[in-house]
C-alpha cells in the first residue's frame, strides 16, 4: 500500500522566498530564469526529462520583461515577488505555446522539437495542464500579499483562454472583419502584455490608478507589435518569412495586411482559400497583398498603436523606468521585421 | 480600434458571494449545481455553445459530495464558501474529462457526444484550459479569506497532473509493478478526492489536523472505488461491462486484476498485447483473469483501503459526518458493481 501523496503535497514546498527583499534591474531577468529553471526542474522524476527539453528553448521573454519594468522602483530595482510572478507570466506563456503546438500540430518551438513531436501528443496536453498548474502555484504564493488581486489575473486568464478560441473559431474565415481581427489579438497578445504591466505595477508597489496606466501601455504595445509582426512576415524577402506566411495562409490564418487586401481585391480571397499553393503561386499572393496596399495600410493601424503607447510612456514620470519601455516599445514595433518573437 | 479587454476584466466580477452564510445540507448540491451553471453559462457568447452543452451532461458529482460532507458542520449544515469551492472541484474535474477525451479520442462522455468529437480539437484543448482558469478563478474568489491554503491547492492538482502523466508513460506496459499502480491511482483519482476531503474541512473551519484526517479518508475512499471500479468491469457479466475492459485493452490501460493475473501466468501478457482481439479472445483473456484469481486479490487490495477508510469515519465525532461518510465509502466500494462512475 502506499502513502497519500496528497498530504505529502501539503507539506513540501511550505519554504516562502522572501518577498520584501529587491534586486537590481540588470541582474533581475537572470533571476527569472534562475527561478523558471528551478521551478521546472525541481520536479518529479517522472517529468523531468520534458521539463529539461523546454528549459532548453529560449524564448525572448518579453512579458516577464515588461512585468520587471513596470515593477522597477525609483531606485531601479524590482521586488523579489516581481521575480516570482516574471517567472510565473512565463511559465504561463510556455503552457499556451505547449498546447499551440498540440494544436496546430506544430513541429517544432524555439528552434527545438515541440513536446508534442518529441514526447507525444498525450503528453504535450497534461504538460501543458501541468505548467498552468505551476503557474497558479506561483501566483498563489505572491498572493498571499495581494488576496484582492489574485482574481483580477485569474479573470485576465480566462480572458486570454476565450481570445485563443476566438482565433479558432475565425480560422479561414476570409469574411473575417477588421474589428474582429483586433479582438482576436487583443485578447491574446495584447491582453497578456496588459496583464504583465499591470501585476509588475502591482507588485512594485504602484496604486491601482497608476497600474491601470501601466496596463493600457502593455495593450497598447501588444497591439503594435502583434500587427507589426503579422506585416514584417509579407515584408522580409527571405525565405523564412515567405514560410512563415506559407503555414498562416495554409492553416487559414487571416492577418490584418490580407484582411485589407481581400477589401481592396475580393478575387483574393479565392485564391487564398485553394488548397496546394505551390511557391509561384505563394508569391503571387505575397506581392498582391503588398501591391493591394494590405501591407501599407496594417502598418498605419499598428503605428497608431504605437503612438497611443508612446503618448502614455511619455507620461510616465521616472525617465529610466519611460525609457526603457520606450526602448521595448521600439525594438518590437519596428526592428524585429521578419523575426518571428515568441 | 478597440478597447482593452483586461482592463473590463479587472471591473468585471467583482461581487463577492457572502461566504459567511451557510445551506442545509440537504439543499447544498442543488445549490452547487446552480453555482457551476452560473459560472459556465455566465460567459462570452463565443464559447456558450460548448458551455451549454457541458452543462448537459449529468456527472454524478461525488467530489462535490465529499466537499460537502467534510465541510458540514455539526447543525448540518454548510458555509457559501464550501459551494464555491465544490462547484469549482467539479469544474477542475470537467476540465480534466475534457482534456482526457481529447487524449483518447473519445466520442463520448455522460452520455453525449465529448466536446472534441462535436466540436473539434483544438476547442477541446482551450476549453479544458478555459475551465481551468474559470476554476482557478472561484478558487481565487474564495482564497482571499484563507490565503495561507491557497498553495495547498494548487500544488494538489500539479500532483493530479503528475499522477495523469505517469498513467499515459505506463500505457501498454505489461510489466507495470502493483506499487506502479498504486501510485498512478493515488495520484488521479485517490489525489481529487483527497483534495476534496480537505478543502472541505477547512471551509467547514476544522482544524488542520482534522483536515488532514479528513483528508486521509478522502484518499483511502478513492483508493478503494478505483480499484473496486477496475474489479466491477471484469465481474459485471454485461455487454456494457465487457465493453469497458475491452477499451481499456486496446488502449492499453493496465488495472490491477490484469496485473495479478500477469503475475500468475505470464503468457497472458502476450496474448493482451496483441492488436485487434475478437470477441473469443477479449472473453477469453476476461475468464482468465477471472480465473487465476486477479478479481479476487484486487477486491482483496479495495478492501484493505476500504476498512482503512471506515476505521477513519468510524473515529468520526459528528454522527451525521459519520453516516454520510460511511454511506458514500459503501455506495463507491461494494454497490456500483458495472457501472462506472464519473
Amino acid at each position: 500500500m502506499i502513502d497519500n501523496e496528497f498530504e505529502k503535497s501539503i507539506d513540501s514546498d511550505r519554504s516562502m522566498s522572501d518577498v520584501q527583499s529587491t534586486i537590481d534591474f540588470a541582474s533581475s531577468m537572470g533571476e527569472v530564469t534562475k527561478q523558471m529553471n528551478k521551478t521546472l526542474l525541481h520536479t518529479d522524476e517522472m517529468v523531468l526529462d520534458i521539463m529539461r527539453h523546454l528549459t532548453l528553448g529560449t524564448g525572448k521573454n518579453l512579458r516577464a520583461l515588461m512585468l520587471l519594468i513596470s515593477a522597477m522602483d525609483a531606485a531601479g530595482n524590482v521586488p523579489q515577488s516581481a521575480i516570482t510572478g516574471a517567472a510565473a507570466l512565463e511559465i504561463l506563456h510556455m503552457a499556451t505555446l505547449v498546447h499551440d503546438d498540440v494544436i496546430d500540430d506544430a513541429e517544432t518551438r524555439r528552434g527545438l522539437a515541440s513536446v508534442q513531436s518529441k514526447f507525444g501528443k498525450k503528453e504535450a496536453v497534461i504538460t501543458g495542464d501541468y505548467l498552468f498548474c505551476r503557474c497558479f502555484a506561483m501566483v498563489a504564493e505572491i498572493s498571499s500579499h495581494y488576496p484582492d488581486k489574485f482574481k483580477d489575473f485569474t479573470m485576465a486568464m480566462t480572458k486570454i483562454c476565450l481570445g485563443e478560441l476566438q482565433e479558432i473559431k475565425h480560422q479561414t474565415d476570409t469574411d473575417l472583419s477588421i474589428r474582429s481581427y483586433l479582438k482576436i489579438i487583443a485578447g491574446k497578445t495584447a491582453a497578456l502584455f496588459s496583464l504583465a504591466m499591470y501585476t509588475g505595477a502591482i507588485l512594485g508597489g504602484d496604486p491601482e490608478k497608476t497600474a491601470r496606466k501601466m496596463a493600457k501601455i502593455g495593450f497598447h504595445i501588444g497591439m503594435s507589435f502583434q500587427i507589426a509582426d503579422d506585416c514584417a512576415d509579407y515584408e522580409a524577402d527571405t525565405e523564412k518569412a515567405k514560410k512563415t506566411v506559407k503555414r498562416d495562409l495554409t492553416e487559414g490564418v487571416i492577418t490584418l495586411p490580407l484582411i485589407y487586401a481581400f477589401h481592396k481585391n475580393p478575387a483574393l480571397k479565392e485564391q487564398v482559400q485553394s488548397q496546394n499553393l505551390n511557391a509561384a503561386e505563394m508569391n503571387e499572393i505575397i506581392h498582391e497583398v503588398i501591391h493591394m496596399g494590405g501591407v501599407s495600410m496594417a502598418e498605419n493601424m499598428a503605428d497608431r498603436y504605437f503612438k497611443k503607447a508612446e503618448k502614455d510612456i511619455l507620461s510616465v514620470q521616472d525617465l529610466n523606468k519611460r525609457e526603457k519601455l520606450m526602448e521595448i516599445l521600439n525594438k518590437l514595433s519596428k526592428n524585429d521585421k521578419g523575426q518571428k518573437s515568441k
